[in-house]
């Protein structure tokens, strides 16, 4: 079987090489044949929304999948009725645009922040009446790790928020004043068997996610996170990994985003659960029976920003695993990360700070 | 850095897939292009004494490595004064003759068989009656997977053995009346740092590998191993992973064979162990730090040899991990292997027979 994806990012690549071992093979496409995903499958160069790539793409693989949220929809309903093409594009359309994911989310009676679609200044306005400060205008499309966001503190920020951001629609959002940030990973095979994982808690900053400590235990939360995760995979009939983003605010789940693909805050998952969300995404889409996702001890993600330290550096640190994305530095690139694997937290927790240590001494 | 590896079977796929997350490439020199290791990095299509591949292989990439034992050592030692070449060629050529190899274990206290050079049918009789019967005759060179063996019974055998292999230099064993056959692996960086799994009980048939469980817990016999095998590593100023078989006998280990190279027998390291036997193998030979050698749990590895299950037969068994190689079927070839990772012995054993029952079915 060969599985085409969309996109041969460092997900793309940690998703083939969890896939090789099940006899499988790997094409990407993407605009870059230095892709990350280049040294391990034949790279069809092309942009995302490219036809005649797509096209290629599709006819040499038997499933299509992705590794990037910013796939045009319309681009790929031709494949998708030619090909299976999963997660399917009712869900990577859902995920693209802010106001439409935070208004199904409501829908499905999943808990989000207020929200109001702003067009204009005169709506910016109106939604600032009646949200209240703060509150973070954003970009409904193309916003990630951080892009494409304006935190307003006042009033007087209502102008340049839409100067700044104004020439797209937008959509402004009462900000929440939480305690953590946390997400859960699941996943659904074609067949409809379900699994989740232990929740991650995450620490963003700047907007890019900085690291994450799983399994955050927390019994009341992670049945929540579940039950709305299975209510999102539900409504889409999911197959794949999905990933939803909570604030946690007096011991409530406020969904912030969801990510219909696998996602940075389970790269803990290759070495920290039985069976990693790549591994778990591939079975998925090709009907395969799920592995488990029970957490093996306890767990770090750190991500390497910008820059990243050597193997040598950080491999003397008791439990952690190094992941290079082959990748050429630049400022806010993730480059790489780090797992710590610890037996008790609070040896994860040592190795954790030693590692931000290496990481800091950049 | 680059890694280059002579042979791009399953070893060296698996090798290439453990490296690509610590931001290494990897290039092959194998006869086929069409190996297990071509799917994930170039090859560079040669025999393996062909000096202008080697050299080719060599000027392409920082460290060579090796995956196969039938490398003729003197082909490589010309690029390996060049470059890094480890394990180190005297390990590889202690390997390749069962006579030098046995006689090496005696000199650094390793005990063996008893066993006798045969260079003559004469040479037969007399080993015969000095070491008794049964024993088993043996090609000193090139033999593996149970292939160039003949087991003698009776003195009548003794014609017929040696009319079967007499045509090149022989050792015969006394047979050893083993109650359990046992492996241990460990690992030696350039910087002298080492670390051994814990055993693991193997089960062959004939002469193939056929499954393994790990860890074997005896802490006799795991200090024993290790005192043998970091005698060895000192021996060689070795680099990489190095394997001894053992029969155990009445208690105590009687080793059988090195491999100067990463083991059938220790695939369940990859989910079984914090690091697993390939990436700690790529590690050793760039003088990175070492990783955790600890079991994950209680494992069994089943092999596939000429047949394989798919993997949706298997992994609805739980704690199921599934490889294959990617190579075309063919008898006594092996084409995958699964682990099996559990949290008790007795659910490891479970589904262990399950796996045994599926493979047994085809």
């Amino acid at each position: 079987m060969k599985i085409g994806i969309i996109g041969a990012g460092q997900l793309g690549r940690m998703l083939a090489l969890s896939g090789y071992p099940l006899g499988l093979r790997f094409v990407f496409l993407d605009q870059s044949e230095d892709a990350p995903g280049a040294q391990v499958g034949r790279i069809i160069k092309g942009a995302f929304d490219d036809p005649r790539a797509l096209a290629e793409l599709a006819a040499n693989v038997d499933v299509v999948t992705f590794d990037v949220e910013n796939v045009p929809v319309d681009a790929v309903r031709d494949i998708a009725a030619k090909k299976p093409f999963l997660p399917p594009p009712s869900a990577l359309g859902g995920s693209q645009d802010r106001l439409d994911e935070k208004t199904l989310f409501r829908r499905l009676k999943i808990p989000t922040p207020e929200f109001a679609a702003v067009d204009s200044q005169d709506d910016l306005i109106r939604a600032v009446e009646k949200i209240g400060l703060p509150g973070v205008l954003k970009t409904r499309r193309l916003g990630y790790d951080g892009r494409g966001q304006y935190f307003l503190r006042t009033r007087d920020d209502i102008e340049i928020a839409w100067t700044t951001l104004g020439s797209v629609p937008l959509i402004y959002e009462g900000f929440v004043d939480f305690s953590r940030e946390v997400s859960i990973i699941g996943v659904r095979s074609t067949k409809g068997e379900i699994a989740c994982y232990p929740l991650s808690a995450n620490t963003h900053s700047q907007g890019i996610l900085r690291y994450s400590i799983a399994p955050y235990r927390s019994a009341t939360l992670q049945r929540q996170a579940e039950t709305y995760l299975k209510r999102l995979m539900k409504h889409f009939d999911y197959a794949g990994i999905l990933t939803i983003e909570f604030f946690v605010k007096r011991g409530q789940l406020i969904a912030n985003e969801m990510a219909p693909r696998v996602h940075n805050s389970g790269h803990w998952t290759i070495e920290g659960a039985a069976t990693s969300q790549f591994e778990n995404h591939v079975r998925a889409i090709l009907g395969l029976p799920l592995g488990s996702t029970q957490p093996i001890g306890h767990s770090a993600m750190v991500n390497f920003i910008g820059t990243i330290p050597t193997a040598a550096a950080v491999l003397k640190i008791p439990g952690v695993h190094y992941h290079s994305y082959g990748k050429e530095p630049r400022p806010n690139r993730k480059l790489g990360h780090c797992t710590v694997v610890a037996a008790s937290a609070s040896a994860r927790d040592k190795s954790l700070r030693q590692l931000l240590k290496v990481r800091d001494s950049k």
